[in-house]
């Protein structure tokens, strides 16, 4: 791969079908939009430049391009046309030798290895143009690679193929690797191909084929990977097939995957082998997950760490947290940004966790929600327990020392801290600081009305029987 | 359209592989009975009359016809024939020109278009009987559709098939028009087909068949319309291609579904172009969704009115409620009837909303429980915080001023109010009226034992030593 | 099945390709692991001696095959393979008549009617060796079944296969019958097959096949009974079989499951006729659910006893509960160990209960936690209950009688009994045992302070504008 190449990727004029007020390109898939997907791929070839012809500029696909770190031009659809063409050939007239991939953002299935593959194959041949194509069951709607007696390729597009070349499997996928400064690499001929003036890689060779040059078809073995994104229900369909190829590889790597049709794990999440994923998951970003750890029916976790022998029981929806090795969270425990739970610790159902440093072998099992706060070693949460860390203006902090005893149903009002092996009384509101080993007790005392109840029963049914319902 | 038509609907004596008490077409499919999606089906070609030809009467199945506004009539089985027969002649009686439509009600498939297919070209080659029929690869247990040479048509039940007549692919769909007032309707020589005394739809006309007069068969080409519900396998199977029906209509009218083979969407409900449906979600009944909108993974939604820009976190279960545009809910969430969320509000994780009228920008971020109230504009309501609507007797109501902030960990005892502005400090016990702008508080005084923790861990380690647990 | 019959259950050496820390043999599918499956088809057929041929001893395959009852031998591995064959040799050397059966522990989808109609073939036949087949679509990379002119039956090894071979669809299953004392029962001539030295079960029998015998290939006519688990995706696609079959049992015998093919329900599980699962369901272990119970989307149930009318909504987690007739609970509710829901009680979201008793039409209706409780009949325990079971020491009772009404946000702190027929008003911290028919109150008293919430405000509104933020 020492030649000079440069990529362009086709990302204008998509999504009629779509329906969407937002680019076709831009729509996600498995947390990448098209087109971040196709510059990863180009990315893959270790090109010297990535440029994205989109839309008018400016506008939303510039910017996505640019975040990306690839070149933008506008191509600005088919009143724009000229100018268009003049942004594709200022763009490219600097290029003097070397190749020119063109590729097409909406083939989200197209990897760095078929790309690799093309141009080897383009190299090898001493092509000045080769097409990537691919054999496929119902060729119907696409262009036809037509190969002549004396093996010369012919693109036929689909609307001026005849009955016979209709009946061709091999089909064109709009991916090409021209040579750059070759006799087919004519920048004043380009043109517009039909009435419809959508920028597609085609429009950049079409005109010049019939000038002459070495023309070959790369067939790919791969024909997954050229398929092509027009429709929402495309989107799904290249969506399934992206994630059958990570939960095969996940598993391959020795990760369990109980139901690989229902695990919906992004690329960028990285699980080591014998973690388990059970049924109906969904992890997004860039999440680490350790060896042995468990991963529950229905959790949903993004850009987590979770360690070795860690157990997410089911319904656990998790962002942004660090949970160290052999925590256990859940069933029905909500973890937010900046909780770190120390390993050995335990989370329970109910739980909402939020900026919070949750000591080694810590537990708050249920019912309760801490926030912006410092939970020592050892410390016990009782249910309910809840840290008031906002007061209308700002968020305040909670201490816990180690060995600390939080009674169920107490509120502890920040800022405020509970010392070393302190214990508070069930049902308390703390808002004053607890010395260390103390008992800190803040609740109402407790008195009895005999016979109220059985009172206001027979008075209440009384009521009843006379039609009146007051209590 | 303009000839009189008439639907009779065969939905009797079904459901013996149903190992169920209830009868085969009460079952539901995506929210409706087979019973009722029939006679759905027969309402969109318009016709005069939709009679249901249930079993015994009274039973559930002429409750749920006439709910649905059709007439009913007893077919009544084996035993019953004679009367069955009776019934179908009198419901019949009075009509003289038209077609009788004659549908079998486990076909939930079968849509009016190809209804209306069926009856044009039973009018157009001026058939007496017009059978619907359906080339298939797996024709067993069907019956044929048997094309002389002269091109009569005739049916050779799957029993009475030769060899030969077995390998035909083309079968007969129990779905028949019939012109009334021709020589194959005849009511007086309606007999039972076989032994089984079953009424399909076959038993209108087989008798009537070497009778002579005009038979065509009109070969629809959505055989998948036809499929039977015999089992309950069989209507797993038929959900899920109704299922991928719903789901390709959604997905072309412009929303995302990020996983059409596990989203549960009635077709009833009606989601606007870019709202966004992830994973593992259920959508019931006439749910409205708006632009942009994002259902998260594991949502359950029924009967919900959701506004623009709403975004519902994971695993949020509501029904009966209205959320106005930009509300975020979840995750965790729980909206139960008559619950309003105004534009911009929030409702976090572990909290529940009943009959509660919640303001623009109000907040419930964590673990309450708000019924039977009224919260005004902006108000922050703490985690934890509980209205205490019910007394044993009645529901009673809680109403929070605009700009309120209640305290976490606080209970409101209903009926109650709390005024404009006003702050209720945390862990309060409100059973007063607080005034607008004022700080109520309603909790213990806190106080300490030193090393009152200290001394007790002492003692219970010296009792664990000696055997003893008392603490 | 009179003749003696001895199993031998082939499990070492494998899991290579599952880079995985345990042996493959025992990765559980569906709640048991591929051993313990061997272990059981091999019971289906009530063999004489089921023998476990696992690796080195000791080893958790040891274990696992003692656990489940049957006999154990070492095989080793290559470099012990000497004492491995001495093993298999010594194990069998008392047998001498009736039949051994070689059984692979990577074929879970195998079923003892397969096992049962090889073995009638095999002594109908009145064969030495009896082989089983099977015709595949795509045999690659299988030993092949070469029947020759004259009806003899020989085994390619994959590797051995010319061109002509390699087309052959049958293949052989690993699953072989050998006549005991007949001439191709020779342990002296075990031998290792290949250089890999791994024991399968053709290891038994290739050295003695040039030994004449009669030889016999059973073609069972269900090829999905003898898919091999070698990697985790093999583990994901025998397990989804497994559970189609499940499911289609389940449908068969009247169970509604509305999509099966997200119903994630072990064998042991039993559902009667008219229940009804929803999408998105794991119920595992024994569980029972009774006539016409529902169990709502996202459900996770484990070895729960489910009575009739039951309706479980939707995200409820539940382990070794057990719901009496007519039950409501969830959704979001969460059941532990040795909890019983009383027929016609209700608990609702949020709510945890453990080990406790609860009575018959009591509510629990929102986020609460009873654990370590008795509940007696139609209480009412209010939004926000929490019992305070847990001292930092040991768990205590809280028992509340009949007719009781716990108002919301209280915490009993346990030990403690609310008498019959008691009120517990809101937001009380009960620690001294309420009378029956008595008023608990145990809060404290609420006083205002008027106008402070707005002199604070302006307060930091002015702070604000000064740059200082302190409220």
């Amino acid at each position: 791969m020492s030649r000079r190449l440069v990529v362009l990727i086709a990302a204008a004029n998509g999504g009629t079908q779509f329906g969407s007020a937002s680019h076709k390109f831009l729509h996600p898939l498995l947390g990448k939009s098209l087109l971040q997907r196709a510059i990863e791929t180009a990315r893959g070839i270790s090109p010297k430049r990535i440029i994205v012809a989109g839309g008018d500029d400016p506008d939303p696909i510039n910017d996505a391009a640019r975040g990306a770190g690839a070149e933008f031009i506008a191509w600005g659809g088919p009143r724009k046309a000229a100018s268009g063409l003049a942004a594709v050939r200022a763009a490219l007239s600097g290029e003097e030798s070397g190749d020119l991939l063109i590729l097409p953002a909406d083939r989200p299935l197209l990897r760095p290895e078929t790309l690799r593959e093309l141009l080897t194959y383009h190299r090898r041949r001493r092509s000045d143009l080769t097409v990537m194509s691919a054999a496929i069951s119902d060729p119907r709607g696409c262009g036809r690679v037509k190969r002549g007696p004396d093996g010369a390729i012919r693109i036929v597009p689909n609307g001026e193929a005849g009955p016979a070349e209709l009946t061709i499997p091999e089909i064109e996928a709009s991916v090409y690797a021209v040579r750059i400064g070759g006799p087919l690499f004519n920048l004043a001929s380009l043109r517009i191909r039909g009435t419809g003036g959508r920028l597609d890689a085609a429009a950049f060779f079409v005109p010049v084929f019939r000038a002459g040059g070495r023309v070959e078809a790369f067939m790919t073995p791969s024909p997954d990977d050229i398929l092509r994104v027009d429709t929402r229900a495309d989107l799904a369909r290249t969506g399934a097939r992206l994630r059958d190829r990570i939960n095969i590889s996940l598993m391959e790597s020795g990760v369990t995957l109980v139901d690989p049709d229902t695990a919906w794990i992004d690329e960028q999440a990285c699980l080591a082998p014998d973690a388990v994923v059970a049924p109906f998951v969904v992890i997004e970003g860039s999440t680490v997950i350790g060896r042995r750890a468990k991963i529950g029916p229905g959790c949903h976790i993004v850009r987590c760490t979770i360690g070795e022998d860690v157990v997410v029981s089911s319904h656990t929806v998790m962002e942004d947290a660090v949970l160290e090795s052999r925590v256990t969270v859940g069933p029905f425990a909500r973890l937010r940004a900046r909780t770190v739970l120390r390993s050995g610790s335990h989370v329970g159902n109910f739980v909402e966790i939020k900026a919070t440093d949750f000591g080694p072998g810590a537990k708050a099992g249920h019912l309760s929600y801490l926030g912006d706060s410092e939970v020592g070693d050892e410390v016990n949460i009782g249910a309910g327990t809840i840290t008031c860390n906002y007061d209308g203006v700002r968020k305040n902090k909670t201490r816990i020392g180690s060995g600390a005893f939080i009674g169920s149903g107490s509120e502890l009002v920040a800022p405020v801290s509970v010392g070393r092996g302190a214990y508070v009384a069930a049902g308390s509101v703390i808002t004053k600081d607890v010395s260390p080993d103390a008992l800190a007790v803040a609740r109402g005392r407790q008195y009895e009305k005999p016979d109220w109840a059985r009172t206001r029963r027979e008075r209440i049914e009384r009521e009843k029987k006379s039609g009146s319902e007051k209590p």
